[in-house]
This record gives structure tokens, sequence and C-alpha cells, in this order.
């Protein structure tokens, strides 16, 4: 049976990351891979579920501790029940944000200590790390522009309501991040068409997978 | 101010411990002191519904490490919405279960390493450890008798639904725990009556903390 693989997409919202991760998809699905596109905080039933609490809006402040140990229970979940099924079987598994969207919007933005995020996250993949972790990088001011371009409820989201500087230390986070071990390749996305950068994260898969 | 003084009792459903918090409560209140009763997990709205997460049975099965991350989420906003700001105001506050509970069921009981539970659990309380925590003991078999008589809900719930082995694991992770600090209490409940136990947590309560 084929290995599986793990590939995952990160980076800011509005950073065109989804499109990418959604064209790949559909890309590697012509080609006679057999594909599962998923995303975080999410996934599954029950991490929706989390996700839900996370995101609801209610009158109890949601503190920063249980924000990222709640992101990391729902990530626990997505692994053990949709993602580690799906490699098991030889399938290539597309992640729209994992285990880096924690590090940076917990650690870098919001502030905590970088090593208890990570620490909190290893536990909850138990060892399952991605093969390769395209960061798709844009300005902050390009990310937010095309954010307010959205209708559907973007406002009322809790992650996309905060302000520029902390999408500023995010986006610092994901930079950090995309250095500090090779799995990551950073995608420069400001400049570029969605096909150009559809086409240049295809030859990336070919030469570091070979799919 | 008066320092604010956090008492936790842990040990098996059935063994008395609620009726012990409870009594305490009122024997504290009647001597003056300003006294708040919480119970985990919940204890706020927030901590509530991750609550109601954990134990809604689901068609997706809940993870371990899922499980163990929301009971450390749902502590978290306890701690700091709820425990943090009383013992600042100079309350006594008792909590009926708090981390030792996690490490008993998640760590001892269900098998998770416990060292892991133990980490994911100091991040969750950020250093807020009680000042005192009574162990109510009592055998595997009296608590299983006392739990069957009750008639709410309890076969419901996924927990108290885990079977003889698992309650002796707890029942042996509390021991352990207990022997290990300083913090800890054992009183024995099972053949002790409700006020003769009272006035020994009582007393012991003078004695440790001059309260």
């Amino acid at each position: 049976m084929a290995k599986g693989y793990l590939i995952t997409f990160e980076g800011l919202d509005g950073s065109g990351k989804s499109t990418q991760a959604l064209k790949l998809k559909e890309a590697l699905s012509r080609k006679g891979y057999s594909v599962v596109l998923t995303r975080e905080p999410g996934g599954t039933p029950l991490a929706e579920e989390i996700r839900r609490v996370i995101l609801t809006p209610t009158t109890e402040p949601l503190v920063p501790m249980a924000e990222i140990l709640l992101y990391a229970a729902s990530r626990a979940q997505h692994v053990e029940n949709l993602i580690k099924p799906a490699l098991a079987e030889g399938k290539i598994v597309i992640s729209d944000r994992f285990i880096d969207s924690s590090i940076a919007y917990q650690g870098y933005g919001l502030g905590w200590d970088v090593e208890v995020v990570k620490a909190v996250n290893r536990m909850a993949v138990n060892g399952l790390m991605p093969d390769l972790t395209f960061f798709i990088d844009v300005s902050v001011e390009k990310a937010l522009e095309r954010i307010k371009g959205r209708q559907h409820r973007a406002e009322a989201d809790r992650i996309e309501s905060r302000e520029m500087l902390f999408h500023r230390k995010v986006r610092e986070g994901f930079i950090q991040l995309s250095k500090s071990d090779s799995r990551f390749v950073r995608v420069e996305s400001e400049e570029h068409s969605i096909e150009s950068i559809h086409r240049d994260i295809m030859e990336i898969l070919q030469r570091k997978l070979n799919i």
C-alpha cells in the first residue's frame, strides 16, 4: 500500500492558503491519488463542536490557557479520528491549518510562552508531524484587505476581529517557524497569481515528496 | 484583607466527598467566613459548556488525549475566572474535585502517562495549587453500591459507567497522590458516619490552616 502523506497549509487568514489547499486537492485527485482535504480548528464532528465552543462569543471571556488547550483538544480529536486513519489507508491528507497555527496565533500572537504552546500541542498530535508544510505568506495589509472583501461572518469571528498588531506578530511567528524546520516551504503570495502559486506548489511537491 | 484558601475534595464518586464539601461550606459560613463552593468539571458557564462536550455521548468517540486536554481547558477557565478572583477577595474556595481527579482518572485510571497528565494540568492551573486536599477514601465496592442507589442519570454518564477495574486503578492513583504531597489528608469514610467525618475534617482544618 502507498505511504500516506500529511501536507499542511499555514498562514494568515486572507493569505490564499485555503484556495491553494483546494487546488492542490483537485490536482492530486486528477493525478489519481486518494486525497482528503480537511481543516482546523475542526475536521471531525466532535472537533467542530469544540471549535464552536471556542468561537461562540459569550459573556464569560475565554482565558488564553483554556483557548490553547481547547485548540489542542480539537487537534487531538482530528489527528486520531481522521488524519491517522486516512494516512494508514495510504491517503494524502491536506490540512488547512495544523499545529503551526496554534504556535503562531496563541504563542507569537497572544504572547503566551511559545514553549508551553509547543509542549501542549506536541502532546495533542502524539508524534504525528506534517511531511510538508506550505507557509503561504502575504503582508498583513493585503491579508486584511482580502478578509474585508469577504461577506460571510468574518466580523463576528473572535479570531478575525483581532487587530493589526496581533496579525503582525502572528506573521512573524510563521516566519520564525518556517526558518526552524526543513519541512517548511515559504511561498510568497503577495505578487503572484493563484495559478502561478499553484504551479510552484506542484513543483515543490514533486521535488520534495515525489508526488 | 484575609488570605484566601483553596480547599479541594477528591475521591471516587460515591465516596461522600460532595456531602462533606457541602457540610464544610455550611460550617465555615456559620463561623463567619466568606465561602465559595464549586465543582469540577465545570464551575463557570464556559467550563460547564466544556463539561457538556466531554460528557455528551456522540457517535464519534472522544479520544483520551482530547479528554485530558478538555478537562484541563475547563480547569483553566475555572481557575482564572472563578477561583483566583475569589481567593483575591480573601474568600475560602472549596472545590469538589480539582487537578488530582484528572491525574487519578486520566492518568492512573485510563492508563495515560501520568507525567503527561500532570504536565498538561500544571499548565492549566498556572501555578495555583490547593492549600489543603481532602482525599475521601472508600472501597470501590462501597462507592459503586452508593452510586447505584442514586436515581439521577448516573448510568448515562460516560464516566460513571466505567467498570470496577477502572475504579480500582483510580483509587490506587488517589492513594499514591495522597502519599506524595503534604497538602493531602486521606480521610477514611467506609466505616464512619457523615457527622464523624465532618468533625474530623473541621479538626484537621483548624490544625492545618488555623480556620
